[in-house]
């Protein structure tokens, strides 16, 4: 029951050495949605021996450069690497025609459908949906439109206690039903109650991925009670004013929107190349919430 | 007397942990050229500990990604670190409005002038000059327009010889003069002839860029005799059809044009990633032109 994220960039606005602008990987039962896609993004995937191809759904949550320069290219490799299967970008409509120009440029038709979902800011929908998932916009507070995404497992069915279903000898065909809720009924009419043969369905999970935005709380609500919160945290407590002006978080901001929304885990990220060392932006964002973790690249984190 | 490369990429196409694509940075007399910018060449600009803000011209050979997608997010990086000097883009015309897009898109304006020089590819025109040295563009064949470009020093002024000037107690003001070949006419009359106080000027060195293309003869008398050509060699001579299918060159065609162009020292890259050992690659080049050498990621080449 896989759902996981790996970080592919920590740092925000420049790429250095030691760390990546924003990407991140969500892997969910083994299906692959990168969310944001900075410069270099696609060796940090080689990096991490994670397989571009694998990769079916890309989300961009604005046009800054560091959360998108590096799609293009990730788009590029694909198509030299031999990919048929279609692709689906999520992101600002602006975004369909940078990647256009440059496919006209370079006189490059790709080989597999590119579809284009474009997303509106400003409102909390949902753009993608399966039997197991769905993944819907989050509006933030930023100098340009910006969305963050939230990934929310669907309601499950309930599960067959397989040694019941076995003493019963209960029949394939009934499978779908009982997991629907319904009781089963023996030959001689003896009727067993749903919950002597079936457990509780897997609990839902949910992960929500938060940058760019200044502090900004009319995300709360839909944030609320998430396994996982990945908030960005450009600066510490004692630059909130820069913080502020930029549209940007601080350490003791995240950790009070992570405090409010009663979120079970936060990660913090998009540090300024002013800080070498994160570990002082963990530290001053856990006087605010104890539950708090670097979002460093490479880090692999469970929803 | 600083001319040297230094090679930040030699991939081709796609960029590998060990491999970035195409980009190199000119050093003529600590003055910074970048010719291309693959995706991740501003990390590999600091990884090098080359400093991105020395570099006020950037040429740019054809829109294929692998020459250019990294350009856009070393702009920005510029930007964000606070540049106010202007930075001049020699390459082909879409590429300003790539460019112009991606800055409207996130609303970014630009702290310091960038200029956009078209280049015509199909043309050798001289397209920067100052007093030292001038760039010129050589037409290339690829599948869309490239032009690879020529590095040359000028002619310089002859060198005074310090101990004569020092003895025969020379004004400052006549040495512009006798630098361009006068004579020097002591109080008395005396006339100590121009060679008695001046050496040669120093050699005229010249640097050749030459990628993408395939096999082209026409850039032979553009390229003749230079210190150091730089020849993209995709292949190895196995792969001489796919080569000529793509647009590009075999080892033993690369070496083959350098013989022809009587060049001093041959660099190859830009290799084909089914290439893991790029040295089978110079032995076979070996074989018609000794004087070659792998053009590898952080190698510093002198002109």
């Amino acid at each position: 029951m896989t759902f996981n994220v790996t970080i592919l960039g920590s740092n925000s606005a420049i790429p250095t050495i030691k760390r990546n602008p924003t990407s991140q990987l969500v892997n969910h039962l083994e299906r692959f949605f990168l969310i944001d896609c900075a410069e270099g993004t696609q060796v940090q995937l080689r990096r991490n021996r994670l397989k571009i191809q694998r990769i079916n759904h890309i989300f961009i949550s604005h046009l800054h450069g560091d959360h998108f320069f590096g799609l293009i290219g990730l788009i590029s490799s694909m198509h030299l690497l031999g990919r048929k299967k279609e692709l689906t970008i999520y992101g600002p409509p602006l975004l369909k025609d940078i990647l256009d120009m440059q496919l006209v440029a370079s006189q490059t038709e790709l080989n597999y459908p590119l579809n284009f979902h474009p997303t509106n800011p400003s409102e909390n929908e949902t753009i993608y949906e399966d039997e197991k998932l769905s993944i819907s916009t989050i509006p933030l507070n930023h100098r340009i439109p910006t969305c963050g995404f939230l990934f929310k497992e669907k309601q499950g069915k309930r599960r067959l206690i397989r040694d019941e279903v076995k003493a019963l000898n209960i029949p394939v065909e009934q499978f779908y039903e009982i997991k629907n809720g319904a009781d089963f009924i023996k030959e001689d009419g003896t009727v067993i109650s749903n919950n002597e043969i079936t457990k509780d369905p897997h609990i839902i999970r949910s992960y929500a991925f938060c940058s760019d935005t200044s502090y900004f709380e009319p995300i709360i609500p839909l944030i609320k009670n998430v396994d996982l919160l990945y908030h960005e945290t450009t600066f510490m407590q004692d630059r909130a004013k820069a913080a502020a002006d930029k549209f940007h978080t601080t350490t003791i901001e995240a950790a009070t929107i992570a405090k409010k929304a009663k979120v079970k885990k936060l990660i913090i990220g998009h540090f300024s190349n002013r800080y070498d060392e994160p570990k002082l932006l963990l530290d001053e964002s856990r006087t605010v919430f104890a539950n708090t973790q670097l979002a460093l690249d490479g880090k692999v984190f469970e929803v």
